[in-house]
């Protein structure tokens, strides 16, 4: 299933995609996609019958599709080519940051830049939605602990993460830094989890090139790990990292900038889009 | 006011302190004490007879005083003299990290310590709890924008934040690392916020003692820092740092074990003991 919220900011209503593409409204069958919610899949929505239910209008906002996430949390350095163009050594363990939950926006929304930032760059990344509670699991029960992946851009200002004080978070967490969607999508849906191509485009040319498959620490890898030192509650994000092709890594580096459109995708999971602006847009 | 939630895990009800110290219920005139309230007050408590209040039975577990925190920020190495026990530069602008909301607990609840960790720490910390949306506020305005002050222990695991990679997150967030409260005490209760002593006991003895007036960024500087570089909400909590007499200070150092009990607390924001056992408790 593609699970999805569409419908203007603080109004959001839940939604689902149909097989022909088109989105379809849950609303008056579950109050949202919430962790709430995906702690209850699949049998929350057994027996609805997606053909049935009400079309929603094209060019509706979509919206992120996970209410009241918890914690975004977020992989470093988790592609070796990734690591090398960011000049840092591949880690030999899973290095974790968070991002703001405040920074959470739709797949499609603007994204503002701080007033004073000079450094703002693009991240497309593989995000993994808790669906069920984990704590110190192991490996092998890591799966049955995810709801469905989505499509993350872990935007990033690059002074205030690496030349502000060391702490990551500091330029993870901007508003409008933490886009993810346009849909949630179960797992069953996902043909393989190592094979998803990632890409991204910057004002119409490719940027970004990766692929699952070069993940250092893989799926299952990551939310064992993470459930190790806290733990992971049902509509948690946690983005998996970056491919190569960043602004940062770039000679000479190339940050964003008003007027510069993004657009990502990753297989099977949906595109975005978001225009650049600076703040207050 | 001193704003505080009673009763047992997942069943929590608002409360309010009354001016002999005994707890009553503002059940029923309110939902809840989060962010939501916070937001309106003075005005969604204005008329409240706290005397007339039904009284809440002794003995009634604490909880934490806010519901659904957003953010859960803390700020690294504010005292100075507690940067040099811990062998760290004084920061020329605030450190900020973050702790996973999922380690929130009660001021009085167990510290259950990971399985096979074996440097977690004790950190007594006035904490800020934002009551009005705060996004590139100036120093002068920072305090509008602050609902109250509590009281925070900020677990620490000194081997997951310092030598797993070395973003600091990764040794904050462990389940029940996060108590705060008794009380969310309001501003208007607070004499002299940059006057406030701060102590933490271990098993009886004195290691942590500490005022706020030694904090290298006071707690308006604090708030208009932090939010240039990510929106504060209604509810969300910011840490200001710890006093010197951490364990990892010590020397040799002394991390927790257990059977070993924290007290700790602060002027006029009451206290939490915590005692400490290992997972699953």
């Amino acid at each position: 299933m593609k699970l999805l919220r569409y419908g203007p900011r603080g109004g959001e209503q839940p939604g689902v995609l149909d097989g022909d593409g088109r989105i379809r409204s849950l609303a008056g069958i579950v109050a949202d996609i919430d962790g709430a919610l995906l702690a209850r899949l699949p049998d929350a929505l057994a027996g609805v019958d997606i053909t049935t239910l009400p079309l929603v209008a094209d060019g509706t906002r979509l919206a992120e599709p996970v209410a009241g996430v918890g914690k975004f949390l977020c992989i470093g350095l988790n592609y070796s080519d990734h690591a090398a163009e960011a000049g840092m050594a591949v880690p030999t363990e899973p290095i974790i940051f968070m991002k703001a939950t405040s920074s959470i926006i739709g797949p499609d929304d603007d994204v503002l830049l701080p007033p004073q930032s000079q450094k703002s760059d693009w991240e497309v990344e593989l995000g993994v939605v808790i669906g069920r509670e984990a704590r110190y699991i192991s490996r092998e029960a890591a799966l049955d602990h995810v709801a469905g992946l989505v499509l993350v851009n872990d935007l990033s200002e690059r002074e205030y993460q690496l030349e502000r004080g060391g702490q990551w978070d500091k330029g993870k967490g901007c508003d409008t830094f933490g886009p993810f969607g346009p849909w949630l999508v179960t797992l069953d849906e996902v043909a393989d989890i190592n094979a998803l191509d990632l890409w991204l485009d910057l004002n119409g040319t490719r940027v970004q090139t990766g692929n699952t498959d070069k993940l250092i620490f893989d799926v299952p890898t990551i939310v064992s790990y993470v459930s190790q030192f806290m733990s992971l509650q049902p509509g948690d994000i946690i983005s998996t990292g970056t491919p190569p092709g960043v602004g940062m890594g770039m000679k000479p580096p190339r940050f964003l900038a008003p007027g510069d459109v993004m657009e990502l995708g990753i297989t099977g999971l949906g595109t975005q889009r978001q225009a650049v602006k600076r703040w207050p847009g």
